[in-house]
């Protein structure tokens, strides 16, 4: 039987090299370079991220496009992409994972000021705080409340830290509270010491931390924005933080990557920044979750990721 | 009916006002301190830490010692300690949450190099590591596998880690392995990214992470010891670290607390020092946990925290 070939458009990594361990194993796909389509009409499946603009032109037949990011806000305002082409969104829960504890690090960073122990060790001081700082007292809102949203939500529940989700359909998920709404996300934003932001970037969510969400944030927060460059309006926030609310931001992500050198961000005080790299998946893992929709593709059920292309995610 | 006594001897803490919000919901519970109290006879209850030598001496009666700290070694070393007195252990689940949040910024930190960022950030250098930092290929191993590294377990396997435990007995924890012996020991070690050490401190874990453990350590591991400072042999450490291995060390307690000013711990560059601040109880936990294990005992029934005196924990 002739193997599925399966386009990757993902340049920026050697994909082969590192799909390697798990493709291996399946002996009905293979992976192939834009260099090796003898036959463009024979592409059914494509692998991508942040595909060139001309990248689908001269493939009639995709039928799916696997992302192999959890976010396809880039992929789907591709002026390439056909209505009939489906969208999958990468579901790796160790990805997630992966990303709670990149989350927890500054949750408890701020909460605990593991910071101040540094120069306190420099002092050769023995100084503990006050009051004991326990995590009941340090309420966390995790806006996006998916998979990534979910499992930040768990691990940060496993340190006593009380979690309130924020998302597009309220709900009780796993003993944790959604709230959706204006109001629910005042309400969270009221509260909370640390506001993780795991959104997905939609045309609803672009420019979403503005100068209104930070004067709904505490004094005394830290926001953590994990999302997408484009939720931020990066001048909102350096104005918001000079101005002492919300106290910090860890940006793994800008509105442009990587951020340009004569970005205030850089410098800022407040800021502290990481380049994009709060998760990521391994080959194996993407060559997993790729086989696993193609293979629902094929026997005509949806894939987990599928995308609602209206919704943007 | 008359209120039960407790007689308070953690002068160290303004316990009476902490515990205010917790003991006024019991009625049948009244927490004295030393000087309150008129008949020492009638004291079957005590509160206590670390007590001075003679602090049981005029107390005939008391039937059990409720320790606030998790950890009992100073209340069972104690000369005064008679062997008709059940010693009971803080159990507070809040308390074992706080030091898995504790523990797990070390472990994150040390595996996504989070100090890099700070760096890289002064010279506007957007560098993300090579190969994706994985969660799944940092084992970590937790030393002692009871309430507190039972939390450290569930809170690590929530961010991907793969935890391994060791404990005085082997098994199967909630899907974690746990491992026992010297065996068990060293194949915990030799595999670890990080090893967190939650130990009982009892004569066979005095002096536990000694030169031959440090041998048995992967040289780009970071330990995190969280127990007492007595498992320590710190000039062992002091030339394991500048030996270069384990790479990093993160001490919580010290073998004299607070640590002496002329401690060369204070200068090391591989020593990240904090003040037994790992974790902690609040008054309404531990007048909960107190609570419980004098109904416990006074309803026959054996409170949740009661040492073994034989086994030391």
């Amino acid at each position: 039987m002739p193997k599925i070939d399966i386009l990757c458009l993902c340049q920026q990594y050697d994909l082969r090299a590192v799909f390697g361990p798990g493709f291996e194993a399946f002996d009905d796909l293979r992976l192939v370079t834009p260099d090796e389509v003898t036959d463009p009409a024979s592409i059914r499946y494509v692998l991508a991220f942040r595909p060139a603009a001309g990248a689908f032109e001269d493939l009639p037949n995709v039928e799916m496009i696997c992302s192999i990011g959890a976010g396809v806000d880039g992929l789907l305002r591709h002026p390439g992409l056909r209505d009939d082409m489906a969208v999958v969104r990468m579901i790796n829960p160790q990805q997630a994972e992966m990303m709670a504890g990149f989350a927890a690090w500054y949750v408890v960073g701020h909460h605990r000021e593991m910071h101040r122990y540094r120069a306190l060790q420099a002092e050769r001081n023995w100084q503990s705080p006050a009051a004991p700082r326990l995590p009941s007292q340090f309420p966390v809102a995790v806006l996006g409340y998916g998979k990534m949203g979910q499992a930040i939500g768990r691990a940060l529940g496993a340190m006593g830290y009380p979690v309130t989700g924020w998302a597009s359909r309220a709900r009780s998920q796993d003993g944790v509270q959604v709230l959706s709404s204006e109001e629910g996300l005042a309400q969270a934003l009221a509260q909370a010491r640390a506001v993780i932001g795991v959104l997905p970037l939609t045309d609803a969510t672009s420019g979403f931390f503005n100068a209104e969400r930070f004067a709904m944030m505490r004094d005394d927060a830290i926001l953590v924005q994990l999302g997408r460059g484009g939720h931020l309006v990066e001048d909102d926030l350096i104005a918001a933080l000079n101005a002492g609310r919300p106290a910090l931001a860890a940006l793994d992500v800008t509105q442009v990557e990587p951020l340009p050198r004569d970005s205030v961000l850089w410098s800022h005080p407040k800021v502290m920044l990481t380049p994009h790299i709060a998760s990521d998946s391994d080959g194996a893992a993407i060559a997993r979750a790729v086989s696993d929709s193609i293979r629902a593709h094929r026997a005509g059920r949806q894939p987990e990721g599928l995308v609602d292309r209206q919704r943007g995610y």
